[in-house]
């Protein structure tokens, strides 16, 4: 079964449909769209999409358990974290069963520089940390809706679906990411989310090496 | 609130209503019933008990999505760990949840010898490591499982109530791994299975430092 409907739709600009599944907060919190150059990519390589995806949605529960080992005394980010944990889990499962219904064979994939490229800017020390690492959480989940939205109008039926289901979560795990970061900084955040914001925009605007999920651009 | 009712009913021995919660299966899988002693251990030391159980349960959920890691190639292995790893988070929440309404803080507790004490013995290469790793996680969950209907009758009506929903899902969390393991397994795993059957009962039977859920007798 194609994931692409075929002929794919030469038009590549955001749709308003594209918008219209977003929240406007959220497309003014990411520094940027994603490229086109990005989409027709994802639509060249559906295979490593759906295996990436599997990847990423199991990672993103990684590191929201990873977080319920080191912050025990904060009872909202253990039960938000174990709950989008939860969530992330679910995902992974769904994905796996489109993959397996459409015979493609999950196999390791080499991780994209983008989460670590967004990591190696935390600071060191709590409550900064944990609060770059929340903010971060924010992007991804953000790019991760956005992208998902991206895709949408050019999928077939049953995978658009699914598409159209998580960029719902995903942006309630957006939400739930910037939540906690504000709930946790001694102070405003605003500075930390632009610089994080800047960074992420180049990661998705430069080129990049090879596909993934949260890949850059085709070098 | 009190964990354990009081007074505490001085009736140690292994009740019939124990048993009925418990399928035959299980327990004649278990090389030895949990010691009397540690009984009484956890009912001196239920503040412990819960924050422990609150470990355990995450810790159940990462061994779960560790195999998520390692073998990609095993869709059965991947949904129902993916699936297991839910659930115990979702344990996990509920444990948090009445720790937290009962003023139990949570802080970090060191680990205790059990599971380690398993772990040594798993063979390095796969499939044997997998096979291994699977049986292990059906003795820790049929240990658990064990554990909560012991404890059952000695506990208030809101953490008895709650326990027999755990003795349930432990329950299947148990069959899933060892359905797993005889998947997986190029030949017979009695001998593997007789072998943890002894080491474990070891760990339950003999004198240990520290009171944890799954911790020795009172040295």
């Amino acid at each position: 079964m194609p994931v692409a409907d075929s002929p794919r739709p030469p038009e590549r600009t955001v749709s308003p449909d594209t918008d219209a599944l977003l929240p406007s907060q959220l497309l003014d919190f990411l520094g940027c769209r994603t490229p086109d150059a990005w989409l027709d990519w994802a639509l060249d390589n559906t295979e490593l999409l759906l295996i990436d995806h599997a990847q990423c949605e199991k990672k993103a529960a990684s590191t929201a358990m990873s977080l319920l080992y080191r912050y025990v005394d904060r009872p909202l980010l253990l039960s938000k974290m174990s709950q989008l944990a939860r969530e992330e889990l679910l995902h992974f499962e769904q994905v796996v069963t489109l993959m397996e219904a459409r015979g493609i064979g999950y196999r390791h994939l080499s991780a994209s520089r983008y989460a670590e490229g967004l990591r190696r800017h935390v600071r060191p020390q709590d409550p900064e940390r944990l609060v770059d690492i929340l903010i971060i959480g924010a992007f991804i989940e953000a790019r991760s809706c956005e992208r998902f939205a991206r895709l949408i109008p050019h999928l077939d039926s049953e995978l658009a679906k699914f598409y159209r289901s998580l960029v719902k979560s995903e942006g309630r795990h957006y939400e739930d990411y910037l939540m906690l970061a504000r709930e946790y900084a001694a102070s405003s955040i605003e500075s930390r989310i632009a610089l994080f914001a800047a960074h992420e925009a180049e990661l998705v605007q430069t080129p990049d090496t090879a596909f993934r999920f949260h890949s850059g651009v085709p070098a």
